[in-house]
């Protein structure tokens, strides 16, 4: 077990190391701690080395010039500068809530990032300001569209912090497609068949193979398969890329640039970098917030007291799980695989950083 | 086959005589029509004897004075006094796009509204004012959350509508569950079993009883079940219905009054009649909106020519099929269902009409 505060304290310093500024080394720390104190532990420190190489090939600037490229009283268009997305993300949605707090809502797209972590941290900074909070990126192509046997959608995440009054706040946090590309590498890892219905072979055909993506395989859109709906999913997919990237000048569709800095940058960019799209309500633009927040808890209250499903003992809020985990790991500490352990150590030997 | 004019003749004289002003009647019949046009037969002139009788009880106010309760720069709620969403729908979108015009874009939550027809009529009419169209709507309850046996959430459908340059624009407009209800009663029809992974029975176990909804069952979010990604399809139903009620101040969850008539409308309200959440987003508030329909022709292109799974001739884009069918509708009639016609010249009779 690892205590979050520590963990925060070495990311913190890789990225002092790396040249990043003071309040953007704090940022990006936090980002990432929070991923593994929510729980969301595909997304936490095992990604710090990811972004240590991206840094040392040249594809992370660790001293970025965000700016508003431009903007209107409720919009703005960012360029990131090539920072890394964990400083991007925060930087943009803090434009989006100054926006709201004028125009009533705020809406930022940011071209020229990386990776950006869990999303649900980014929208989740609305909610002290009792905002709804939105955001949404595009990633590398690992999701074939309906009817395709192309790889051209990321796992494009989609997030939404909606603050309640006397109950936790409503927070998913949710990639469009069945499952995060994690769970798939478990069942590798198991060497077990994964579900039918999470991917499909070079053909398009559905597939249990867990290394179906090694061999023309796709990840498939929410639904899985088009009689379930997975042109809904590859509808959700589509919309992420569209606002993150069609929308803010970075690249879209097959064009994203992989996370992992071993991969070759797709040639004949159509745009810059990676793109997010994020949002904030000011909650008092519609009705009054108190209003607003006793309904919430009313409509959390219905949803969680439900009648549960057999072999299930509660029907769960959005959000539920990771505030869970959240408050467990924070008094007893974030457990890490040793792989994870061995990279973090690998990284405190680049830098000579004790870990 | 029916001409599309003559069948909106028709609603139109239907509307006029329910006392809707000239140009609400109008506007309402083009919603019915054009979904009858874009192939969603199920939210066509098929539903047109539901309006009619929803104003009987009292339920719909023919001639209703909408108005704006609070506004921001980029923000408006809006009551729609009971009025036909078909009308309300448009009218909120009016606004919004005129926000999106001063503030760059525009946001109007609705309260106190009725079904408002397909989601896409309403996001569409952005497209022309070069601007990116959102809505949302609840509705009845019929679908269960994720480890739960109780229908609290609708088919809570969304609209998203791009505009492109030379190719057609993309409109995405999809319920939140892996099949719309209407495909569920196609199965009873032919007295056959559904699919699993559409419903589950009163226990909450998937089922392929296509009566399961008549005997405690429900409808599952998109994605099916927990395994599938079904929590995800759940946070989406969940969002709809938070953003179109919550946040407008209609009812939510358990309490949104059904369509049919004849159902009784839930006891304790927690709000005034069903919700919708409409926004408009003027693409050159982010980027030029050449530069940006260039982009999404690129994109619409590069998906469109993707190699197609085994036994599929082509990759669709979110819209392709409505846009298809709504060219061969215009010239070769709307084909109508025996029970549909009769159902219409009841409606005729009723009014001393002409079918």
């Amino acid at each position: 077990m690892f205590s979050h505060e520590k963990l925060k304290r070495f990311c913190k310093e890789v990225f002092l190391t790396m040249g990043c500024p003071q309040e953007h080394a704090e940022t990006a720390a936090d980002v990432l701690v929070t991923a593994d104190l929510r729980g969301v532990d595909s997304h936490g420190v095992v990604r710090l080395s990811g972004y240590v190489r991206l840094w040392e090939i040249g594809r992370v600037n660790a001293n970025p010039n965000i700016k508003v490229v431009h903007e209107t009283a409720s919009t703005a268009l960012i360029d990131g500068d090539r920072g890394l997305g964990l400083v991007v993300g925060p930087e943009a949605m803090k434009i989006a809530i100054d926006k709201a707090n004028q125009a009533g809502t705020g809406w930022v797209a940011v071209k020229n990032s990386n990776h950006y972590g869990i999303a649900g941290y980014h929208a989740m900074l609305a909610l002290e300001h009792d905002m709804i909070g939105i955001t949404m990126t595009n990633a590398s192509a690992h999701v074939a569209p309906t009817f395709s046997v192309e790889r051209l959608l990321g796992t494009n995440p989609i997030s939404v912090a909606v603050p309640a009054g006397k109950e936790p706040p409503f927070v998913a946090d949710f990639a469009t497609t069945p499952v995060a590309y994690g769970k798939i590498e478990m069942y590798q890892r198991k060497g077990e068949p994964v579900p039918l219905g999470w991917l499909q072979d070079e053909k398009g055909c559905p597939t249990t193979n867990a290394y179906a993506t090694h061999e023309g395989g796709a990840l498939v859109p929410l639904g899985g398969d088009r009689e379930h709906g997975s042109h809904k999913g590859y509808c959700l997919g589509a919309i992420v890329d569209i606002f993150s990237a069609v929308l803010s000048g970075a690249n879209y569709g097959p064009w994203v640039p992989p996370f992992p800095a071993y991969l070759p940058v797709p040639e004949n960019p159509v745009g810059q970098g990676i793109g997010h799209f994020l949002g904030a309500m000011r909650i008092d633009a519609f009705r009054p917030a108190d209003e607003f927040k006793a309904n919430m808890d009313t409509w959390i209250r219905r949803f969680r007291r439900s009648k549960p499903a057999q072999g299930h003992k509660r029907v769960l809020i959005p959000g539920d799980p990771e505030a869970e985990t959240m408050e467990k790991r924070k008094s007893r500490g974030i457990p890490l695989l040793e792989s994870v352990v061995e990279d973090l150590k690998g990284v405190a030997d680049k830098f000579g950083i004790k870990f």
